[in-house]
């Protein structure tokens, strides 16, 4: 069974208006925002990932869903799989700490379990965030204008150099193994978004399933793209970002006439039109969109 | 590195009120009551046991959390491994499809991720509940009247009998594979305990630990103890209840003359007192503790 199946099996379970079809970044109760992502060893994670970086990595993902709802987070909840490794638990807990710190959420509770030695690690995160605008992934209209916060690809060509062994002071391969989430950003434009969600497996994966939910076609301009000074110049360097995982920007839709509101580094990078599905353009010329459009988990 | 050593070091980093010490059922931060909870695969069930009781039990034991902090369930998010048995992760859905109605909860969120196939599962839900009067662990106070809600010892037998292949219409086996957790029960008691617990991994573990967390002593009357049927008769099967786990009915603490409201089925078996530690009695003797006080996953 693969992930999407399952997940239609669960959607079938979840048919409260809070779980917005579990197609959502987060849960949206209330005020509340919620959020649980897993992240697991040689899936989200390489075995050789430098542990306290993957306990900020496992913070930084679910504080990321709750920046793509405008929220503010309150606290989180770990459920952590202790598999043998007394140095790499040790180290894994001197990394959350930094994060915590970082992104000053109180860490409320969770589980610890142990699992078979050489199991390889699954850990959850739970982040509960409260926010009053929510922005879903599926509200965009016809005539918005397309958005993202910072620099796109950047996390994608650090995680080819730190399959390689990497250096780890290597800006890219601290792009893939820290990311920050947007949460000022986030909290900014939620009020004004008709649309928001982060970008974590791939720009263009991710603006199709923004397009899809909103039941809109997305235009993106390639030339617009904020992309890192890390890639090959042109056509191919632009590809090769907006077709590479996390990233963990915010990619949002605008009212026409709108711009973000006092935050820096938002670009503007499309638009939104009537049909259906993605186009690519760069220098204005249409470009066919590549097979593959982002980095599928488990798929 | 245990999980005792592991939670020393992740309460270092929860100072944080509403995380209680990392040494509640829940996080209680304002009326939110959050609680994160994993079962594995070969500790806390069984390779055999049908997928559908597993996914009954991930969802009982979150709630039986919101229970003892008198909490009523607003929703859940799930972290779940597929790992490559599509049969059985189809039960899992079926199963988890009756227990969100059993206690109507709706399922708001979560993440599936993919894990090698033969991994062992680990499966992690949050719940989250609301609750203005949730009990700590550590309110007990000399004088006090210790009580517990349900049968005791049903799941251990049940347990046992599961590891021999157990016939899964016998009612032990059911307490082992369905608890029921004690919702309204706890929100009956919770106004007036000056503390509450569930009962997860033994009522004598269980029953020290809330000792510990109030700074008092404990005195159990073993021959109140309401064990169950299934058990051998008299002290010795009494002693089997009190320290076998996976009971999730609800151990709190009354002040003097004061009785629980308005519920079937609590049974006052014991006293808080000066000091510390757990004192048995049967029969009005005194009873030596026993060595295994409960059952510790992974200890």
């Amino acid at each position: 069974m693969t992930e999407a199946t399952f997940i239609d099996g669960l959607r079938a379970l979840a048919p409260h208006p809070a779980a917005r079809g579990l197609a959502d970044d987060a849960a949206v109760l209330g005020d509340l925002v919620l959020t649980h992502d897993m992240i697991v060893e040689g899936v989200h994670f390489l075995a050789t990932d430098p542990p306290g970086d993957v306990a900020w990595k496992l913070l930084a993902v679910n504080l990321s869903d709750l920046a793509a709802k405008g929220a503010e987070p309150v606290g989180c909840l770990m459920g952590y799989s202790l598999a043998g490794d007394d140095a790499w638990d040790a180290a894994f807990l001197a990394g959350l700490a930094e994060a915590l710190t970082a992104f000053d959420i109180p860490l409320l509770g969770g589980d610890t379990v142990s699992v078979p030695t050489g199991t390889p690690r699954a850990l959850g995160l739970t982040a509960i965030g409260r926010g009053a605008d929510a922005p879903a992934r599926g509200g965009a209209r016809a005539g918005d204008t397309l958005w993202v916060t910072g620099v796109i690809g950047a996390a994608g060509i650090g995680l080819a150099r730190a399959m390689g062994g990497g250096d780890a002071s290597d800006p890219c391969v601290i792009a893939y193994r820290r990311p920050v989430p947007r949460l000022a950003e986030g909290a900014a434009v939620a009020p004004l978004a008709t649309a928001m969600m982060d970008v974590s497996d791939g720009l263009l994966i991710d603006a199709g399933r923004l397009a899809e939910a909103s039941g809109t076609g997305i235009t993106i301009m390639l030339d617009a793209v904020p992309v890192t000074a890390a890639a090959p110049p042109g056509l191919d360097g632009a590809l090769a970002a907006v077709t590479a995982g996390d990233d963990y920007e915010l990619l949002f839709a605008l009212p026409p006439g709108v711009v973000p509101p006092g935050i820096a580094g938002a670009t503007r990078i499309g638009s939104i039109g009537a049909g259906s599905g993605l186009a690519l353009t760069y220098a204005k010329r249409p470009v066919p969109l590549p097979t593959r459009l982002g980095y599928l988990h488990g798929a």
